[in-house]
């Protein structure tokens, strides 16, 4: 049994994972970055040690660091939350080899479904849907080019090591496509040490929706439903919910069907989340799998009552799932809004600063994720997600009215600061939303 | 159509009331002592009247003053909370008179169930199970020793016009009997300004659950399960949870259609609490009605995903109902605890003061129902209950886990300022409460 985790984490998501440990009667260690001395996981975790500096290469995404860091402290076990080093293979290895359990799938796995262009031969495999694209990295821009020519315009060329919504451009025309072969190649090569990529068929208007899965070690897997991420700028999600409005039962069955098999296929153990696009016709295709805890898994766990972070432990301590598929139940709607530091006026330019100002909503349904706190420097260094505001409510229009009220309430500001909430109250107050007409290209075209 | 509502109550429920009417998109307007001018109701509604100085009676309790407020700022109508007006007949009759929608029962249903005597009658017409006592208000002492010695001892004195745990003495014996019904009358005389009294017999170990209620004006009634509420200390809740640990379905399905019978025979409109107490042997009898919004109710709405107030609401517009017995739903553990301004070591002393640290918990099933900010001074004028910490979980024993990391996270402090949370935690953990075997004794003999 894991008796103690390290949580290799900042911000929300580690006072998200600390509070489930307390509840299970684990002990957490929040490790932390110089910057994050004072943060609110170091002041909510049984215990914590620092990592390094605050830049996240000599703190958060220095492995080295986390390992010795979880050996000083006596972890059993090691959560990276998402982002930073939640969908490294290597680290994930480094921990078993060290002798801590990695709270998420095996090494092999994350490696291959990882690799967008080996995740796609996988579930091409297991028979799943996908778009016309390559099947292989490609490697000249001419093969490129001529693969891009048969699919037909637009593409989309993404890095194979890619993920998150980066390392990757639609190109529109065959004239736009050399060049753009060129700078994603080289920014690939910059992000991620890794300049393969590939081309599949862009879709002008579709929707993003995901299937959470849940998979143990002795080969159960269930699905959690279905969650609408199409409110999206650049292809970060700023809206989230669950269930995904207006898709048919039928079709929500089938994509589940689908991640269960690709799931499982994999040899996918964990929490994990298949990306599908829907297009107009009602087709869905496969993008990627997340080998981790989303940012939005909060909407899940209020449809279907269960902790995922819970779940996720579970899982790694080697027990078998408490359910079957049969037995998730699934109630009500709900929704989650991203308050960002960003300043929409300023084209989303990051906005950190002093919160002087920190009210959060609360109420009957309504969920705040956040680190935040009135005095909090919000730091320039990580990513601009200050609270995740998650509501529920029996249906749609009562969550979208629960939502405005939570929003109306939400308070963050301060020298500098600036944030994404009136922004977003703006969009759920569009038809399109309201009607859940929108597609992923809602937001680029809106006021 | 109501579209816009006066708030005649002050603090945490208070601000719970502007939320709901806030998603239903009605205008709200705090009505507030001047004690209370800088408070969280009075800064989060639309609009804010004062009614007048800090004590109660000169504001809260101030009905020319209250419906002076509703006709200042237009309001439809008006909406008591619990405490103050909102269990007071005259009150409701000057509303109606007065031409503003009252969000209660009408003024002589009420009449008739908060004169306990009356109420006993009604019940015991609708076949509700009573402990044996007095039928009508008895007169005399000699009368009514005569009566407790027929009944036999342990009795409970209760005065006709109590409630809400006060104006009510245990006697053990026939000695003495003489002195606790002068020392009860003298009391309900001076704080009722009604002096009539019964006598009923007391149960020294029983649990107390209570069953809510919804009815509307078209003769449809619902009830939407049990509330145990047995962690009392002196009468007065400190736990509650939904639902009613341990006890078989069939008896909450009886005492659910006794409310339900007994809310019909008394004309109900609106939400209500049918408060019962239920005996080692399994028998349950009815004990009062009250004929408001209860503190407790958050766990209802977590177990049944309904929110009350809006329900309160739609009833007093003469909407039907929307759901019928069948369509009520009810999934997993809430708990709430009342986190007090008072002081354990001192006999629970009110312990008001300048809340110089409010650290409110948050995270998965975890709702805080509070009016408490930090630089918020606590008026000793008051009410001591500070936050109501409400969690969820799929079972008891994860509910209570949730409940304790809850508590741990609280933060309410500041000089001269003392909570209840720590002794809270405590029950939490007691093998009695763990074991649900513990009745309305348990806190008294607790350490």
């Amino acid at each position: 049994m894991i008796s103690s985790i390290l949580v290799a984490n900042r911000g929300e998501i580690a006072v998200r994972v600390v509070r489930t440990c307390r509840e299970l009667g684990i002990r957490s260690i929040a490790a932390h970055s110089n910057v994050d001395a004072g943060s609110a996981p170091v002041l909510l975790a049984d215990d914590a040690i620092q990592l390094g500096p605050g830049p996240a290469k000599e703190s958060y995404l220095n492995i080295p660091a986390v390992i010795e860091a979880a050996r000083a402290r006596g972890a059993d076990a090691i959560h990276p939350g998402y982002g930073f080093l939640s969908e490294n293979p290597d680290f994930a290895e480094v921990c078993e080899a060290e002798g801590f359990v990695f709270i998420g799938p095996p090494a092999q796995v994350m490696a291959r479904l990882g690799d967008k262009s080996s995740a796609r031969a996988i579930m091409s495999d297991a028979g799943l849907p996908l778009l016309p694209g390559s099947r292989e990295p490609i490697d000249s821009a001419e093969e490129a080019l001529a693969l891009a020519d048969e699919i037909g315009y637009p593409v989309i060329v993404k890095a194979v090591a890619g993920g998150g919504g980066r390392g990757m451009r639609v190109v529109h025309s065959a004239g736009e496509f050399p060049r753009a072969w060129a700078e994603t190649r080289a920014n690939a090569q910059a992000v991620f040490g890794d300049g393969r990529l590939y081309v599949e068929r862009y879709l002008e208007s579709a929707r993003h929706v995901e299937i959470q899965v849940l998979a143990d070690n002795h080969g159960n897997v269930v699905h959690l439903g279905a969650r609408d991420c199409s409110l999206q700028r650049r292809h970060q999600k700023l809206v989230e919910e669950s269930p995904a409005p207006e898709l048919p039962d039928e079709l929500v069955a089938e994509m589940g069907a689908a991640a269960v098999r690709g799931a499982k296929a994999a040899g996918y153990v964990g929490a994990g989340t298949f990306e599908f696009l829907v297009d107009g016709q009602g087709g869905f295709s496969f993008m990627e799998v997340n080998c981790r805890l989303q940012v939005e898994h909060p909407v899940t766990e209020m449809v279907t009552g269960l902790d995922l972070v819970r779940e996720q432990i579970r899982v790694a301590s080697g027990e078998p799932l408490g359910f079957t598929q049969e037995d998730v139940g699934f109630s009500g709607v709900a929704i989650e809004c991203r308050i960002n530091a960003e300043d929409p006026s300023r084209d989303f330019a990051p906005a950190p600063g002093l919160l002087s100002e920190c009210v959060l909503p609360a109420g009957p349904f309504t969920r705040v994720d956040t680190h935040a706190f009135r005095g909090y420097r919000v730091p320039p260094l990580y990513d601009s997600l200050l609270a995740k505001v998650i509501v529920w409510a029996p249906d749609r229009p009562s969550a979208i009215a629960r939502m405005r009220r939570a929003l109306a309430e939400i308070q963050l500001s301060g020298p500098g600061v600036a944030t994404t909430r009136d922004f977003l109250s703006d969009i759920l107050d569009h038809p399109r939303f309201r009607a859940a007409t929108h597609d992923t290209t809602f937001v680029g075209s809106f006021r």
